[in-house]
């Protein structure tokens, strides 16, 4: 069956959508402003596992994801919405006022204002669909579509952290003291708005995306809107460092290359040395190239390729 | 237990929410404009069910009820985002592109571009978020907070029709020729933005709502907004025609209170004599009063007080 990009990609034909295929949609606000806008739906026992979570983190996760999409055009978040589909168990229950107050600390963290959304009875299970909408400067938005072969690939922060939490977790091992930080990883993900608005300041950034599937999907985004390919030298990746204590490094690799959900950012540039302020980590891992659609995975001196192995829901 | 219009107004107090409560958001666009977004969640087998319909029908309406939030503002619709929670078996069903087929031809009626929107696998029933953004003069957006008493009150077209659909699609009777008007009115509902578009030109309207939970919910929450009340007449009441085939006035009456989802205007004005292109009908059905909060219902000379009766989810 066709996975959901192609579906995507199909619709865009046939239809002629033009603002369809980035993280967000950039649509024309004022003479100085594009307006960004994004719709990110969780469904649960897919998405997420109540019995895994609080509904605090859940409140904080659902706008989380939508805030790094904001993060992934270099944009500046300001409204948003909520639609639930609620099992009538979970209305009655009160959690939805925890889920509300862990969205609305996020929310006040970057500013973010609750406009508006829906509330229905499901006999399913609970669906959250988050949107939000933001600004940035016009014609500034980093697309996916702006790598040339030559470019930089960074990469902020850590991989992996995300998925190993999710394996343990998955594994019944939900209790674990040494591994808070990769539950932490797994259901109260930070969105790199911050990091991004810095990018953004700068101007030196050709593409940009959040690493939400997984890292070998995601950077593949990048290369199929820009037309271009990647080689990314594997001993360079910033696995993340509370994976070793659980994991062999095989492992941590494959969670660092393929896990999902990092909600960190993949970019590129032209500039070979980017300096950002003291508190973001990012790294360097690798370079555009003109091998269209393929990504080169170096380590030992070998090449393989990377094969696109991020989460799909079809 | 509360229902969902208590804890949203729950919500608007706990967290100061300045822009929820209207049939849209309204919020600054340019110096000229304001942009209205809304968010309208449809559930399988409570909003909808797969065996009364055609996926184009559903397409259709899921961008239906958004554009008649749209239109109860008085606003011109530009954009649109489509989230889908989608069982397995769906997916592979092929029924997604006759869903959006059907979102199509109506989007394109309207000048509606898609922009974005997400797709998760669901172990439950399909879940629809339908997010449509358009454009209103600045300060213009007709809100439901404007009626004041003396005004007159106005409902557009006819009311019922979509109930009596509905509810004879309940009873299995599902296949009668002569009520397929009323199975339409139900499966395919009309959004009123053409006439909303030339009650917006002329700027004689107060305040306006669309009827989506019913005519006796719709016109409270007009009065809730407000600070007032109203006295409707039932013997002016435009209750559909299609529905005297199929059941007694008594029944039809409550399903022109109560029944919801005609997607018609309740609207007020100062106005006694609003005079639109002979396309529209509008029907002049009552007054706005001092008497907040209560709805005086006059039949046959006798005031009874009209309950809020729409449908709601919790």
């Amino acid at each position: 069956m066709r996975t959901e990009f192609e579906f995507i990609s199909d619709l865009k034909t046939r239809y002629g959508l033009k603002h369809v295929g980035d993280d967000c949609s950039v649509l024309p606000k004022d003479c100085d402003t594009d307006m960004v806008v994004t719709a990110d739906m969780l469904v649960e026992s897919v998405d997420f596992r109540p019995d895994w979570t609080t509904p605090e983190s859940l409140g904080h996760k659902a706008l989380a994801v939508s805030l790094s999409d904001i993060a992934a055009m270099g944009a500046v978040p300001e409204w948003a919405m909520v639609s639930l589909a609620m099992p009538e168990e979970l209305w009655n229950s009160g959690s939805i006022e925890q889920f509300y107050e862990g969205w609305f600390v996020l929310a006040r963290e970057y500013g973010v204002e609750l406009v508006g959304g829906d509330i229905s009875r499901t006999p399913g299970p609970l669906v959250i669909d988050s949107i939000v909408g933001g600004n940035v400067a016009r014609g500034r938005a980093i697309l996916r579509s702006g790598a040339i072969p030559g470019d930089s690939i960074y990469v902020t922060g850590s991989l992996g952290g995300a998925a190993g939490g999710l394996a343990l977790l998955e594994a019944g091992q939900k209790d674990i003291d040494s591994a808070r930080y990769l539950y932490r990883r797994q259901l109260k993900p930070q969105p790199q708005l911050v990091l991004a608005n810095e990018l953004q300041q700068l101007g030196l950034t050709t593409a940009m995306i959040d690493v939400s599937d997984g890292f070998s999907s995601d950077l593949t985004h990048i290369c199929k809107a820009s037309g271009v390919g990647a080689r990314i030298y594997s001993n360079l990746l910033p696995i993340d460092i509370g994976l070793q204590l659980h994991f062999s490094h095989e492992d941590s690799l494959q969670m660092a290359l393929n896990g999902g959900e990092d909600f960190e950012l993949i970019f590129t540039s032209r500039e070979q040395d980017i300096r950002l302020s003291e508190k973001h980590t990012i790294t360097q891992i690798g370079e555009i190239t003109a091998s269209v659609g393929i990504i080169e995975l170096i380590s030992d001196g070998k090449c393989s390729i990377l094969e696109s192995k991020g989460y799909r829901h079809f």
